[in-house]
């Protein structure tokens, strides 16, 4: 029998757990024994003391044992890929490189998240496709890996259940931002949804969780060596979040957004961020060619078509309509004028998602509805020569008032500068394990 | 409206809360509309930050306003004072103090609580003499002050409800040693309560929550000034608590050695800190006299009896027996002997406490019962000369079994050396204001 309390203070005190300790704890936790006012406190400790890394593998694997857990490759025969991303403003990577991937035939099984600030999830933007179902059961979820080599669903709430619970917590409790908690929550959901290599991209600044590069290094390694510990190879691309990703922010203008890319038409960040990070999932996978090789097979995939028809088939399969027409569109489309000539010299990725969760692209609170329909599109990025009065960007919105209101919070999010600014590459560093 | 989660942060990150922010989250989680879990992160971010003197008093201030309050000066139209101890092994001090200085005419007040570990509280040492009762209303509790000039009473749920529930929660989530939380909690009770001048008794030392001078220094000047900051008079004495205080450790045996005191047999040091604290409390009353003339007075109300009869008439107003043979005694009563020639150079507290505590003197979750009779007699204290085989302590013990484990608990908390140890104060330090 542990005592919490014990523990508790021999982590605040800077003290080392042991495996057994946390284990009984996060799951003690899981099963309702301890309550959320210990965990609390566990939590702040943490973030003020830290994990070793022992202790976080102890955590993540507690975690991981919370739940139920699929073998995929197992039950596939063969070796799977998944990409995870931490999130930022116009992220709609996972919806592109899961068809190109899957066209090159290597299975790719994701589960995705809700989102909360910012713009909505991968699952809140699949959602804006009509009829697409993202609650799919475990079985069918493997099922559709196995005929189609593509899925991606809502978090099944078999796994990680205790990371579920401990998420809320630490939301309301201002214990979010400790890395080992970050990575130990990531990598739960990663490992127990079976997948045996990852792609993550850690996202690093202004619009993202990670705000120094440092950090991100440090998420990265961590996430790294947890994959390992479990038998997982994972490679991390740490990418700039200063500026949003791609154009489209909003639901179903990110929809839009990952089509035009699958047809060869997407913005040259998205597309080369897509192209990368599809290379780089092929060359984990049993395909048994280089990342070099497997960027080449990417862009042919959607040259030859076979990875917009990848896309289509896996649309259909979850029930959803892939025609681009079948898409919502907001009623009122304005565009937000350049105020003088110049270069755009900032654009500010957490201004631009919060003018686009006010529009309601996203959710303030869990329970917050999501308008599909409305967004923004970042017409002209960081680099970009601009006139007077041509459009930077576009609102998309519900009506005038929410229209005029985001159209000055988008204004104000680009920086007009009198030169160009300095180039700055979207791809800051690879770390391999 | 505040947002309990970004008040976490900002002290999580170190910066400063307005009173008006304390107030709120105070009194909501008093109200219960926030939850114990922000609570507990919020304690273990000041656990870490610490408050400020300002954030302290805010702190007080709103655990005061949660509840009910006494102004029990303008009900008596008197001066009234009151004497608290931050807790100690064998510390009945206050059941000595207050008949003393009530003899000397001065009203004497006073709210106690329960004691957690090593022995009981006040009021579980006062709840060993039968028909006592300790549950007194508030107009009941006044009433007495007014017409016997003296009452000690348990904490009314009516004051400082948030205090009560604030403490049990930082018990189980290793939040309870930070100073401003000690601080604010002990003086919100005081205030609350309506003394107008209080003695605290700091306790310092290994059977105390403070185990060095330095925090009982920092704790008595936080105190001093919360009181300041009330409109009252504070004096902290900062006293030893390396050893027990007096002989007795345990509830009916403490009485009994109260009520030697009070009869001018008691041991030495404790007689000489009531006599202490009797005459600054008589110092800082409305009789006009300094702290030398107090402890003259205080020694002549113990010298003529006067103080034995208002114990009396004290006991029997609230029900009680004031007879001490009325007192429970234990079955079993083991000695336990010198292992050898020489003196005692410690005695420690809290094995001594630990020992009590294990033969059900005090309670070891709130839930358990108390054995009023058994505990433990230190004979032999340190410094004095001791000869082999002749008694150190008396086990006071339910049945043979425990006193057996309790008296090798016992013998080891003594150590004895061939010298003479250095003589130590058992009065460290006056704080005054």
């Amino acid at each position: 029998m542990i005592h919490p309390a014990e523990l508790i203070q021999r982590k605040r005190d800077g003290g080392e757990l042991e495996a057994g300790e946390l284990a009984e704890l996060v799951l003690g936790y899981a099963r309702g024994d301890v309550p959320d006012y210990q965990m609390a406190a566990f939590c702040m400790a943490i973030y003020f003391r830290g994990l070793s890394s022992a202790e976080t593998f102890a955590l993540t694997d507690a975690m991981i044992r919370s739940g139920a857990t699929i073998d995929l490759g197992s039950a596939l025969g063969r070796k799977v890929v998944d990409k995870h991303s931490t999130g930022g403003v116009g992220d709609k990577t996972s919806i592109a490189v899961g068809p190109i991937v899957a066209a090159c035939g290597v299975p790719f099984g994701k589960m995705s998240g809700r989102g909360l600030g910012h713009t909505g999830g991968t699952l809140d933007k699949l959602e804006s496709i009509p009829g697409f179902r993202v609650e799919l059961g475990l079985d069918e979820f493997v099922a559709q890996v196995r005929e189609i080599g593509l899925a991606i669903v809502g978090q099944s709430a078999d796994l990680v259940p205790a990371d579920k619970r401990l998420y809320a917590l630490r939301d309301v409790t201002a214990t979010v931002d400790n890395l080992s908690l970050i990575a130990a929550s990531i990598m739960s959901k990663k490992i127990a949804a079976g997948a045996d290599a990852i792609v993550l991209d850690v996202k690093v600044g202004d619009g993202a969780f990670m705000k120094s590069v440092e950090d991100a290094q440090a998420l990265a390694e961590m996430m790294i060596e947890l994959g390992d510990r479990a038998g997982r190879e994972v490679v991390c691309l740490l990418t700039d979040m200063d500026q949003p990703l791609g154009r489209a922010v909003g639901n179903a203008l990110e929809i839009r957004e990952a089509l035009e890319t699958l047809r060869g038409q997407g913005p040259p960040d998205f597309t080369d961020l897509v192209l990368d990070a599809a290379g780089r999932l092929l060359a984990l996978s049993d395909l048994g060619v280089d990342d070099a090789e497997g960027r080449r097979r990417a862009e042919r995939a959607v040259a030859d078509g076979s990875a917009l028809r990848a896309y289509e088939s896996w649309i259909r399969a979850q029930g959803g309509d892939p025609d681009e027409e079948a898409l919502p569109a907001a009623p009122v489309v304005r565009p937000v004028p350049a105020p003088r000539d110049g270069y755009v010299a900032e654009l500010g990725a957490g201004a631009i998602g919060l003018a686009a969760l006010r529009l309601s692209a996203g959710r303030a609170t869990k329970d917050d509805p999501i308008d599909h329909a409305v967004g923004i599109r970042c017409l002209c990025k960081r680099g970009d020569a601009v006139e007077e009065g041509a459009p930077l960007a576009e609102v998309h919105a519900r009506d005038e008032s929410t229209a005029g209101t985001a159209a000055a919070e988008v204004a104000a999010a680009y920086r007009i500068d009198a030169e160009a600014p300095r180039a700055r590459p979207l791809l800051i560093e690879v770390v391999h394990g």
